[in-house]
């Protein structure tokens, strides 16, 4: 434990010093992007710039308090639903299948649906005048998308009528350690969102130890309501072990979403434990009524 | 043969009498969208609009004219090359490995590097005076990413050099027979790409028989340059069944890629034999070389 949290504590003070390096200008990753370019060479400025940390708004802004969910309050199984976001991520989902998410969020009491951003006006519309929340993904689920088109995505969701947004972190800039890009990325999505909670997913089955800490300061940093494990199509879902370091990380004022192969009321109840106060899943009918699912996403 | 020729001939011709009715007003899926909504009970128009099918002036324009690559072309494995799509889309590729993808797409003479937008920008940097195209992956893989963002996403990959546009088909709104949507999705992507040429990724493997026609149907009627079978993040990839299908359906005028699981010389041989006239692949360098790669993305 004391050497995870030596390695956390470096992990991020380096962080902090390479965002300090670029604020002072002693750290110059690009020049001002052209506003229109005929080719890749003029435009790769704006695809690649720096992030401008000092005149983005909202950047270490944490604006949602999140609170643990303290395991007293989970009595019966039941208890847990205010805590799950409903999930249909499958491309395939219909229309159809989309309101029966919603009347099965509002039947069990779940938070949120979440659903594909196509989806979300439908799920808007069917939790009208409820308590369930309709959220949508962004840049799902490779994170790959340019950030400009994640903060796109992310206004329109909202327009529609997404009250939650989850996005993807840019994995392969965060394996080559191009900081400036992930928290530019992640800094335009939230300042997309406005005052709706932005999580961050970080695909932590691809991610090494130290990626899965930066990637967690640069959620925190961005002004990310929430810091999440999995999308759910990747090679691995939620541990326990990744939730507690992210909890670690990000400390109490943060949120930690375990999303990804949570199938079970037990899966659920070990995941709050570790540090989690929302989980994704699109096996929660089974989560509270006791049964266990085989459902993917 | 002749059953599957009446098949086609009866799915196009209802698809057709659809899209028609859509247009005379006999059949109006959706009021005019409103500027902006605060719920999504107003704002839902907007996500399922009809596919204003008169007003977009490149839909049943087919701007890229393709032909069949003749099998006498092919006389040493390297003669594929030109016909090749070099590609990698796994989220976690760095910049520099895209840079490598880059060098050896100029070192092999394949026709583009086929990657996710945000590393368009780079590829068409270090493409730049060279005959490879880049290529952006939009609203990938799953295509259930809005309309509107799809488009945007287009935009600004053509922006950082694009050259050419591979998106995803709405494959929840095709099942659920919502081709108003579809169209709509797919002109709004071919309109956002202007000059620039627009492969469909239909999933195959998701698909029944009669989705990969109508798929084929209206991603030509929406003025798409090529049909593609696979992301390659399915659960199958290309098939010569599901290649001679597609290329039954569009005919000579529109391309037809296959990727997904194109390893070897071999497997590329067959897929033009079939009908392809593009090949997408990571295993470019083992199809030209003689070799059979076990690379997924």
């Amino acid at each position: 434990m004391s050497e995870d949290a030596a390695v956390i504590d470096e992990v991020v003070e380096r962080v902090r010093r390479r965002l300090q390096a670029f604020q002072a200008g002693t750290e110059q990753p690009c020049t001002p992007a052209p506003k229109k370019a005929e080719s890749g060479e003029a435009c790769a400025d704006s695809c690649f710039a720096c992030p401008n940390v000092d005149s983005c708004g909202t950047v270490g802004a944490i604006r949602t308090g999140v609170s643990r969910i303290s395991p007293d309050r989970i009595r019966t199984s039941q208890d847990i639903a205010p805590f799950i976001d409903h999930t249909l991520l499958k491309p395939e989902a219909t229309k159809d299948e989309v309101l029966k998410l919603c009347e099965e969020a509002k039947k069990y009491g779940f938070a949120t649906v979440c659903v594909n951003s196509s989806n979300v006006g439908t799920a808007a519309r069917a939790l009208s005048g409820t308590k369930v929340l309709p959220i949508a993904v962004v840049g799902f689920p490779l994170g790959a998308a340019m950030p400009s088109a994640k903060a796109f995505e992310t206004r329109e969701a909202i327009r529609c009528g997404a009250k939650e947004i989850d996005t993807v972190i840019n994995i392969g800039a965060l394996k080559a350690k191009d900081y400036a890009l992930v928290l530019k990325d992640l800094a335009m999505t939230v300042a997309a969102a406005g005052r709706v909670p932005v999580k961050v997913i970080l695909e932590t089955s691809q991610l090494s130890l130290e990626e899965k800490i930066v990637g967690c300061a640069l959620s925190k940093a961005a002004g990310a309501a929430f810091v999440k494990t999995s999308t759910g199509f990747s090679t691995g879902g939620a541990t326990t072990e990744d939730v507690a370091l992210m909890r670690k990380v990000v400390g109490e004022d943060v949120g930690v979403k375990a999303s990804g192969g949570v199938r079970s009321q037990d899966d659920a109840m070990k995941m709050i434990a570790a540090g989690a106060n929302r989980l994704g899943a699109s096996a929660s009918i089974a989560i509270v009524t006791g049964g266990t699912s085989t459902a993917k996403y």
